[in-house]
Parts: structure tokens; C-alpha cells; sequence
């Protein structure tokens, strides 16, 4: 008789962003001719950069007839885009990577998710409050949790709230973890990191034989000097961090599909019998075996991402989505509204007006104003009483949507 | 401290095809001259059908100026692909599939890999010997069995015997096993299941309450009628089995990288308190939280593989490969060397000369011929003694990669 991994009927309700799908889904479905704005998954609206969609042509006719035929690709990824990520995406900030330690994936989301399969469910681990759901929900599908309590805490993970009294800035865990899910700048709060903040993490995963989990998904969108786009500008961190990179805020891939993690040859964990293992040999094991690679005109077009021409587009529409995150903060903090984030991150993070609750602003925000954000209290229980908006619309409808919250809650 | 999953270290060698990728460059590094055939993974080289490449264009243009810019896509695929699948796919067969049983993802590799994630690691596995690697790897990589022996039997695993003396048809398990692991056209050995095959294995797991994974990868090289393509023409499968299927080999995907998975509402395992759960929210959820969709531009290209003119070229193509198998089949066999497959397959699986070892095979066909193909061996240890050869080459390599054989053994 098959057997159900129990652990998934632990998970309370369906994940964030479908049910946010589906309660706007059911809006629409009864107020057909409302013109409802979406600021609410952070989902890119922008075409692709014209050079990269130059390269992603010419790879797709190397799939033609061109006779430059491309079947399986490495599954840790191709050479030339690996060697560009270290030399262009890296090197600048002063980190110097191998190519065996650049893991080329179709998303950070698979990444930070499958990472634990190379893991001992004994591990600690601890995240955030607020946090991005998927490193919650993947330790509970994975077996590391009990149940959740009624605030939505499961049992067994440590949880480092993060609210306005300190700063969205988490302190060290009081006992010892194992794994520290980090994000910077931050999903969902838009807060960064300093050097000294990161070298606290840095120096306690080494006195711990932790291992952290650096999520830079946004790191392309730090505007103020001095603040790390990477871990590894902290000393030490190759020897105790992960880094998760994307290409799908910084280029506009979110609907194209391309990511990468960094497996430094010095990180390690301890087996049952105290060795210390690469995690760099086990996780290659795992692509390996689980995976077949990205799209050969995927990676094409990714490289182009760092070509001359490329980078100057990309920039131009991060500073795009900058403006729409300045237009969003500002306009929300002269009808009175508290927000924190969109300086360097395309998220901004607003306390509710009047107190309310996450998801009844959401509903209210959705009914009333016909725009669509994400509740804070989606993103853990620290996360009541906050909402997130996404900096990534299209100029009109930020200002259209910013111009209705004023008209409702402006004073 | 952090520990790793110790289960990795239980995983004797490399993966296989990295494994071989290792001794050619050894090879061709020391014999820079020399013009290697590679007859060895399963990677095919013909072009894209002008159709497909054509709706790939078509769809990087949309995510330019072209205004019709795609973000995230469903996590489940986009509803256009799934709706064509069910009708273009499954329809012909006489197979009814409701579009949120169908799951578009990255490939069948990763499909086969992850599903486990759903199950409990209690359930009794089987697979058969020889086997595509993955599934018996990563069954050892979940934490599934223990040590493997020295023949290579990991302790936990059902291992199903498939050789010459069964016609490489695996009889039932003699005690109860929880899942099934089936792949036809077999990859190895190149064989079929008839529907009465099929039926035997269904009833099995309808009896045993056990859950089929059907793996058909390479369906669409079936040339003889009455052969099932699918495991649902087999009546009650809709209640026991899960099937993977792939775009790789059907229409030259290897590079481009799409597949699907089916799985019918009526497939159910049991909780821990005996309820059961319809696995197919369990793989819903699985595959929301963990994974994002595949690349819309190459869910576009694989619509345009059911068009009229794609399934035309694209049934060309595999008339193609299924030439070549013609004629490696019978240039091995006018050599005296025994071959099976290569009818309604695109393998063929051969015993080696002079009862060889597979490996010592490998590197004589490598060494003396320039040839490369997989040896039997590497699929488990049933497979000892044979080799397997891919049709997926060119043509003039294929004919080339004959002669030399037919020279170095032909009487």
C-alpha cells in the first residue's frame, strides 16, 4: 500500500500567491469591467532587454537548420555562461569564483528549495519573520517540522522576527542552528544589509558550522554604495554561505527561466560519522542526477544580460522599476502611510492604515481601490499588520494605483 | 552544526553519463586526431522542426516591444500547451485527461526525480535491472535503502531481473511492493510491453494498492501497431499509475528542455491514519512550491510540435533515427553480434562479443573503433554483458560507426 509523505498535509493553506490568484480571480469573475492593478507578485512587466532577445533569436536558429545543434547541455550549465557570470557579475565586487562553483538553474525558487535534499533533516534551521514562503514550506515538506501552532509557527524551526522595533533587522539565534536562511536586500520588508550586519552572520555560522542561505534574488536593485550585492565580500563566508542568484528580477526572466547558485569549494557539513563533506561535491551530485540543465537558448540569452550593450538596457529598466518604487513610497507617505523599503529594493513595505489587518487591507485595497497587493501577514505571523507593494508595473498603472490609495486613505 | 544528507555517500560512482563523458575527453586528450562517433547517451542531433522554430521565434518576439510580454506562467504549464496535449497526445489513444491532471515541467529526469518527494520513505520500491539510473539513484539519494552489495543491489530496493532468458520482461515481485517503476519503450533494452503485459502490472498495483510510475520517454518510436503508448489504454491505470513523458527524444527537446506528467485525480496513496490522498494535490503543491514553470518560449515551441506541419516534421525526424536503428540492427546482426531493440526503440541493446564485459567493451569500441556507447552494465548489474547503442546520430556517423564494428568483428 503507497504511503503519502505525511509532512505536506501539515501545510495549512495553499501557497501565497495562488491563493492571492484565486481571491482576485473570484473579484473579477463578479466585476467584470473593473480594471484591477497588480501589485502584488513580484512579477516583472518590462519587455527583455533588445540585445538579449537578439541572443535568444540567434540560439534558437543555432537550433535550426544553422547546423550549430545544441542537445543536453552540461547540467551545472554552460562554460561560457558560467565563465561570464564569475568574470562580470562577481569579479567587480572584488569575488573570485571558480567555474565548479557556479550551478547554473531555471530558478532560485527550485534552488533554494531542493538545496535542503543535500541536508540531514536533524539540521536547525532558522529563518525569518517575515520571510519569502518557500524556505518556510519546503522544511515543512521536507519532514523538518512539527505541526503549525495557531499564529502559523511550526514546530521546530527558529524564527527571527523582523518588525519595525528592530529594524526588520533579525537577531543572532540565542541557541545554536544549523542552516540561517538570509534574504538581501530583503523579501518581502525591501530592507538591506550592511557589511558589519552580514559579518555578524558571517562569524556565527563559523563559530557554529552553520550554513547560510544568501538569497541576492535582488541584489541588482541596491542603489547606495557600501552595501554588499554578495555575501562573499564578507571574509568568510566561503566557508559558510550559499548564494542564490536570479536572473528573473535583474533581466526580466520571471517567465523565461534562469537562475544560479554559488557552491564555494570550502563549505562543508559533517556526516553521521564527523567527516566533513564539500557540500559543492554533493550538490553537483544532485543536479546531476535530477536535473538536465536550462534551455541551451535560455543561457544564451542570459549571457547577453552581461554583454555591453545588454547591461546598459538592463539597467535602464531597473532604474525604470527604481522610479515606480521612489513614486510608490513617496506618494503613500504623503497620504500619511508608514513604509519602509524601495531604496534599494523594488519592494515597499507599509504598515496598514488604521491598524487594519493584512488581508483585510487586501481585500479592502482589492475592492475598493481595484489594486492588488501582498498581505505581510502571507509572508509570517511578523508580517501582520504590514502589506508588500511591487515596484514592477508599468509606470501608468503605479501612478494610477498610487493616485487611488491616496484618494482613499490621503488626508 | 550543520550535517549532510549522509544517503550520498552511500551512491558508489559517478552518475553514468558523467562517467563516460570522463573516459572519452581522456581519450580524445590523448588522441587529439581522432574522430570519435557518439552513439553513447540517448542525445539526439537532428535540427528543430521549421515549425517549431518558428512558434520559438514567434514567442522571444512577444517578450520584446511586441507587447504581449509574459512573466511567471502557471507553475502547472500554460493551459494552451496542457489543453493541446490532452487532445493532440492523449485523445488519439482513446485516453481522457482533464487539464489539471496533466503537469508541463523542465523534463522527465527531473519529474521522475522529484515525484518522490510525495511519497513516504517506507513505501517498498521496485525497479527493474537494468534501469535508467536516476531511479534507482535517486531512491538511494532520498534515504530509501541501505549499503549497496557488491554486485551493486542496494538493501531495500526490489530489484527486477530483466534478461535474455525473460525476454528483458520482468515478471511480478514475489512479495508486495508499494511503487513500480516502468519504463516502455524500455530504455535500455529497446523492448515493448503488449496491453496483456501492461494489464498484469495494472492489476498488480490495483490489488496491492500500488502506485505506477510509467515512464514513456520514448513512446512516439513505437512503429508496430496494437503496442500501448500510454499506460491509461490499460483499463483501471487511472486509479494506480503516474506517467512521465517528454518532448527530449519525441521532437529533439534534449536542449531545449520540456516534459509533462500525468496524474489522474483517481491516483490516491495513504496517510500515516489510513485516509487516503489524491496525489495529484500533493504533486500540485509540490510543484507550486518548489518549482516556477517552464520557459514560455519553449512551451510555444512545444504547442507548435502538435500543428500540422510540426507533427509532420517532427514524425520525419524520428523516421529518421528509426533508419539509423535499421541499420545499426542489422549491420550488427550481419556481424554476428546478437541485438534486441532498435524495432520500436530508438536503443539497441546488444550482448557483447566474445561475452565481454560491458566496460571492457566500452573502452575496445572507444580505443579501436573511435565508438562510443553505453555499457549494459552501468544500468545495473543485469545489464552486465551488454551495451547499449543510440540511433539518435547522424546518419553518415551512424553508417560510419557500423562499418567499423562490422570490420573489427564481422567474420
Amino acid at each position: 500500500m503507497a504511503r503519502v509523505n505525511d509532512n505536506y498535509l501539515k501545510l495549512k493553506a495553499g501557497y501565497l500567491f495562488p491563493e492571492i490568484g484565486r481571491r482576485i480571480k473570484e473579484f473579477t469573475d463578479a466585476n467584470p469591467g473593473a480594471e484591477v492593478i497588480r501589485l502584488g507578485i513580484g512579477d516583472v512587466t518590462r519587455p527583455l532587454a533588445p540585445a538579449v532577445l537578439e541572443a535568444f533569436h540567434k540560439a534558437v536558429d543555432d537550433l535550426g537548420t544553422g547546423g550549430d545543434f545544441h542537445g543536453y547541455g552540461p547540467e551545472q550549465g554552460y562554460g561560457w555562461l558560467i565563465d561570464t557570470i564569475v568574470e562580470k557579475s562577481f569579479r567587480p565586487l572584488g569575488v573570485e569564483l571558480k567555474p565548479s562553483e557556479v550551478f547554473v538553474s531555471d530558478g532560485s525558487k527550485c534552488d533554494c528549495a531542493n538545496i535542503l535534499d543535500i541536508f540531514d533533516l536533524s539540521n536547525k534551521v532558522a529563518i525569518c519573520d517575515p520571510v519569502y514562503p518557500v524556505y518556510n514550506d519546503t522544511n515543512v515538506m521536507v519532514g523538518r517540522t512539527g505541526e503549525a501552532d495557531e499564529k502559523g509557527y511550526y514546530e521546530g524551526i527558529v524564527y527571527l522576527p523582523c518588525t519595525e522595533d528592530n529594524g526588520f533587522t533579525p537577531e543572532l539565534p540565542k541557541g545554536k542552528v544549523d542552516i540561517i536562511y538570509l534574504c538581501y536586500p530583503n523579501n518581502p520588508t525591501g530592507t538591506v544589509a550592511t557589511k558589519e550586519e552580514l559579518k555578524k552572520w558571517v562569524d556565527y555560522a563559523l563559530d557554529n558550522e552553520a550554513v547560510i542561505f544568501f538569497d541576492a534574488a535582488y541584489e541588482a536593485f541596491i542603489t547606495e554604495p557600501g552595501i554588499p550585492h554578495s555575501i562573499y565580500e564578507i571574509e568568510g563566508a566561503r566557508k559558510c554561505a550559499i548564494e542564490f542568484r536570479s536572473f528573473s528580477k535583474t533581466a526580466g526572466f520571471t517567465g523565461v527561466r534562469c537562475a544560479l547558485t554559488v557552491v564555494p569549494e570550502e563549505v562543508t557539513a559533517t556526516t553521521a560519522q564527523g567527516e566533513k563533506v564539500a557540500l559543492n561535491k554533493l550538490w553537483n551530485r544532485r543536479q546531476s542526477t535530477k536535473f538536465n540543465g536550462v534551455s541551451y537558448p535560455v543561457q544564451k540569452a542570459a549571457a547577453a544580460v552581461y554583454s555591453e550593450e545588454g547591461w546598459a538596457q538592463v539597467q535602464e529598466t531597473i532604474a525604470y522599476y527604481m522610479l515606480n518604487a521612489k513614486i510608490i513610497r513617496e506618494g503613500l507617505q504623503a497620504a500619511g502611510i508608514i513604509c519602509y523599503g524601495g531604496v534599494n529594493s523594488p519592494y515597499i513595505w507599509l504598515k496598514t492604515p488604521e491598524g487594519m489587518g493584512s488581508w483585510d487591507f487586501f481585500d479592502k485595497l482589492l475592492t475598493e481601490c481595484h489594486v492588488v497587493g501582498t498581505p505581510g501577514s502571507g509572508f509570517g505571523p511578523s508580517g501582520e499588520g504590514y502589506f508588500r507593494l511591487s515596484a514592477f508595473g508599468d509606470r501608468e498603472n503605479v501612478e494610477a494605483a498610487v493616485e487611488r490609495i491616496r484618494e482613499k486613505w490621503g488626508k
